[in-house]
């Protein structure tokens, strides 16, 4: 009977082409082309060059090599599992795209009755399908691919209503996405993990190891998303110095990040050798941290010391803070998002409020007005004028000074993590309905599961016995 | 005397060498820079931010890793035949890239008998290339990379021809080269494996299989290509709105496409699991679809149905079409090259001419006579002028119909059909001469027969016993 | 004992925290933004469109994408110590960039008492990064993390400080490096070698091999650099057709490499079969031995014969010449740098030297005096004004001739060999110290001594019987 349970056969499909099948009726009711991909808009006086494909598109190819590759091969470390870890990446982050792209689309690319469409609204959609990637992580191995997608399902819409509420009405600075993305992420996957606690493997699980290929491949996802980590956190500031200052921050923090979790690494292992998972995700801390400030002025060597001090947060989590809230909190992270998002994009929010507060136009020059949009004087405010006297161009903005922005700030901080652990809760009953095909305790972490498995899957014996009596055979 | 027969030791080497000093003889007689290449072209009104470079080199280095890594890892998938999957990859791709700038710089970029090459040749070098690797993937693992060379020597001219022709003479438009790229290569490949056709295959073989890692690294290969395929598609068309176009409908088709893959091989597998080889292949299936209408104005909707078609068209040619051509039709396609790039290319093809009968001033405006080129007036009429004054540089056309065009296509499908079959009839004789060392029926899809092999290849126990000698020793 | 002496769990972190330190204190009192990165610098008149990121970042990412994946792929080629060649290669190259940065800022990039930060001081740095993998290729496998760091410590400064005397005093045309890179890199690597020399190595070593994994992961490396050389060699050219030229020729380079080296791979194999390890380093011989030229008017043809010549030489030398030096010198060159960086760098050298005395104003037309600064005419000489008619912008040279540029050159190879061959010697004496945890020679290659690794690491058997187990009790 549980063979049956779990066979992907109808509900797999159905769940598919029904959603298919709304997805492609939407995009025909209300999906049309943005006015820089639509061929009706080009005129006498367009030029070709200036066409927003060729600032979008670079950015765009770096964060889909993020999303297919790197999450796909850092979440295949699992020895029997890395046909799930990969493509069940794949499916989700297929689907949540495209969710996405309609969802996003209708909170804040639509006008006059459609939702337009270019590369950028596909950047912004990778984005929340990197919220879901992250929350997959919590339960990365107990769950099927029905259950994700329909996590992804429920996840993209509260993602994007949040992210619309807070840049609509709090209005706050948060370039690569520390707030919105890592937080939101990370406190979403931990409701829903906390409500599908499986007590058993809080005993440890035979399956849930590594082999070394599966550290290897892992760790090429890692070196995937170092090396791309700054297109992730400069695709959607301000273009110019402040992109410029985005790449240089983030490549500086997950510098500083991984230096430090070699140092850690060795150090917090009781024989002094080098944990793998460590160098997997740990060296990535620095990314997440830099976030929230990451266009600002806050110095190449604040940049170098956030990057340290996430790592710090970040490991010490993975040593001692996950395995308590395992134990006492029935929270099962599974790849310890709450440390590589939640706890460094704490630090990140904190970070940048700082950055927020010692903001001044003698380190920014009128150029903060910019960057911090809303502190620019509102609208017939006689500053306004000298300012677009300086910057052609500049938007009224809300008068806010410096201690509201940053109060502001903390607002988004809270409201994100209530909404989407909240909303992670509750996804989480959803995803309890057995019809959903959650695997049994004992097949977590294993691909036989829901994968037509190679003959060597869990031993390459059998591949030698079969090759022998091929050859004596020959 | 069998081990003797397939012995690289001479006959790859001379076969090498002699290309090799022709290519350098004709790059040293009729091979020179081009206008942006060429530092005598450059005078002080020359901007060198305009060089050619900046517009195509970012689409060559995406093609290059779709190439090498994308097509490498891919083609990877056997067990035994990881190298020869990726080595000949390697081979045979940086032969045919070499031998199509010569033969396509021969037709296509010659003047005042010169070929001036610049980075645009390599990118249609490396389509080229495309096409032979394709083709490749008919007779994956029966073939030397000797007879593999010897196909790409003669497939290379052939496809030039006839892009040379089609393009000149029949004037078709086919951005994502669903007619030149994939029919072609898929019917030529065809061509070569019913020529090559091994009895004893369609019985099964002990080593056509995959094993865990050859699996996740042909998917990595499929991760690759999905990545970046909105860069091949897109990589021809006119710059501005329609690569902006040909990006969208490309990811959007893709996407479609993978979904719809991942419901089928789940309904389409007798336990309801999921099936590699459908992942690493069908998912594909919306890149070539969409190939031949990418930058036209179908609307996201149609782009995404084009996925789904062309996806079931896809997936049913694998379940049922293959095995019935390999039985009845003599057609051994290795890796199913006619569902992934013929019935697909063949959809596209249809969709490509609906576009086109559907195409009119009111959807595209006037730039309905820059993406239809042919279809713009010829010179003299005075609609010309007119049109003229609204897109300034539009060239003269041929005035044709939306009708006429359309049957120029239909008759580039069926003469692409025809010269690539026939000519593939003809190189597959070519490659049954025995001096080009194709391997015997039990050596196919296995390494050591051209490679020297490490221990482990085909068992790990062999590794496990010679550390077990050395610890004991040590 | 020995296993306390190799323990990482002190000296590391230790090493690392200083160096950290240190580094963020040089940060915070030396190191400010450049004029495209601070905010300050930005007024009405500034376009974001030309910020030097829009210029330095693409080509930076492919660099990276070398660095990290690429060389760490290639590394990972030993059975037992794929973690070891990747890992350490993550380390040692986030620590050598970071070093980089400061070092080389302090003699190129400062003014004003501070080192001014762009994405292009990230390009240099990373150049460095690349001279310290390159010689790490010499000692990979016999050398603890710390030996490493504590390498890369001392030859990012003596790189720095001799490519900043080269190029101030010297003035020579290097635009790939083949000079201050890959000479430089390579008899640093061998002086450290020669120092470390193990007898017992030159007997062989049971865990010197490779398995059909690793050998597939290192070409995938291979694979990656081999698609973005294009991208190293151009990266610090001129703009415009000089970047142009050097990404083509560059491209040739390679292509006429790799089919060489299949060529002799084969030949030079008693039994006819290709080697692996000869496409995984000797296709890449055309990469470097394009370099010293890369960005001159050499034709296609001789890029073509430059990539056959390195390929040859470099594979000669792996087969003659590293077993002659490892036996009779104590060279233990464990990846062959001296193949394919030092050969292949020294014909290079050659090469451009060639072209440098065969450049003259009827093939270069004005532009000769912007690539070859140095025969620009000094200030006041009537024919600058002449020049600077023809080309906007010329600064004043020092009017050499191309026989004077010449000796310049050879005087850099010479010094260059010599600086870095006694570098890597001293480096060497530094090395042996022993809290620097050498491995023991049984150790070497192995990842166990600096690494929690997986069961299943040396032999899936054990693997095999845990599942078993599992199996049976479940």
């Amino acid at each position: 009977m549980k063979a049956q349970s779990t066979s992907l056969r109808v509900r797999l499909p159905v769940f598919l082409f029904v959603t298919q099948v709304i997805t492609v009726a939407l995009y025909a009711a209300f999906v049309t082309y943005d006015e820089h991909v639509d061929a009706r808009f080009q005129t006498n006086r367009t030029n070709h060059i200036d066409n927003a494909v060729y600032r979008d598109y670079p950015v765009f190819t770096h964060i889909q090599v993020m999303i297919f590759l790197g999450f796909g091969c850092l979440l295949a470390f699992f020895r029997l599992y890395g046909f799930g870890g990969m493509v069940f990446n794949f499916l989700v982050a297929t689907f949540a795209i495209q969710w996405a792209i309609l969802v996003q689309g209708y909170f804040q690319f639509s006008y006059e009755g459609k939702i337009h469409l270019g590369v950028i609204n596909l950047i912004n959609a990778e984005f929340a399908c990197a919220v879901v990637l992250i929350s997959f992580g919590a339960v990365l191995g107990k769950t099927s691919p029905l259950q994700l997608l329909v996590m992804a399902l429920l996840e993209v819409p509260l993602f994007a209503v949040t992210e619309w509420a807070v840049l609509r009405y709090l209005k706050i600075n948060d370039a690569g996405g520390s707030i919105l993305i890592h937080l939101f992420a990370c406190y979403f996957g931990l409701g829903v993990t906390f409500v599908l606690y499986r007590p058993s493997l809080n005993k440890g699980h035979a399956k849930e190891n590594t082999s070394y290929q599966s550290d290897i491949m892992s760790l090429i996802g890692t070196l995937f998303l170092w090396v791309f980590w700054p297109s992730f956190n400069s695709a959607l500031t301000l273009k110019g110095d402040d992109q410029h200052r985005a790449i240089l921050h983030t490549f500086i923090s997950l510098s500083a990040s991984t230096l430090t979790a070699f140092a850690l690494s060795a150090m917090l292992n009781k024989n002094g050798k080098i944990t793998m998972a460590d160098i997997q995700n740990v060296t990535l801390a620095g990314g997440v941290t830099v976030g929230a400030s990451v266009d600002m002025m806050i110095s190449p060597a604040a940049a170098y010391a956030l990057g340290m001090m996430g790592c710090i947060a970040c490991m010490l989590g993975y040593k001692f803070l996950s395995p308590f809230l395992a134990r006492h909190f029935r929270i099962q992270d599974q790849c310890g998002i709450h440390n590589l998002h939640g706890l460094t994009g704490l630090i990140s929010c904190a970070a940048g409020i700082c950055a927020i507060l010692m903001a001044n136009e003698e380190v920014y020059g009128p150029s903060l007005y910019e960057i911090f949009s809303h502190r620019a004087p509102v609208e017939g405010d006689p500053k306004l004028q000298e300012l677009q006297m300086l910057i052609p161009g500049l938007q009224p903005g809300l008068g806010r000074t410096a201690q509201e922005q940053a109060l502001f700030q903390v607002a988004a901080v809270f409201s994100t993590i209530g909404v989407s652990a909240l909303g992670g809760i509750l996804t989480g009953f959803v995803l309890k309905l057995p019809f959903l095909a959650p695997p049994s305790d004992d097949l977590c972490f294993d691909d036989k599961l829901f994968f037509d498995v190679p003959l060597d899957y869990d031993s390459p014996l059998k591949v030698y016995n079969t090759i022998t009596t091929d050859d004596s055979a020959a």
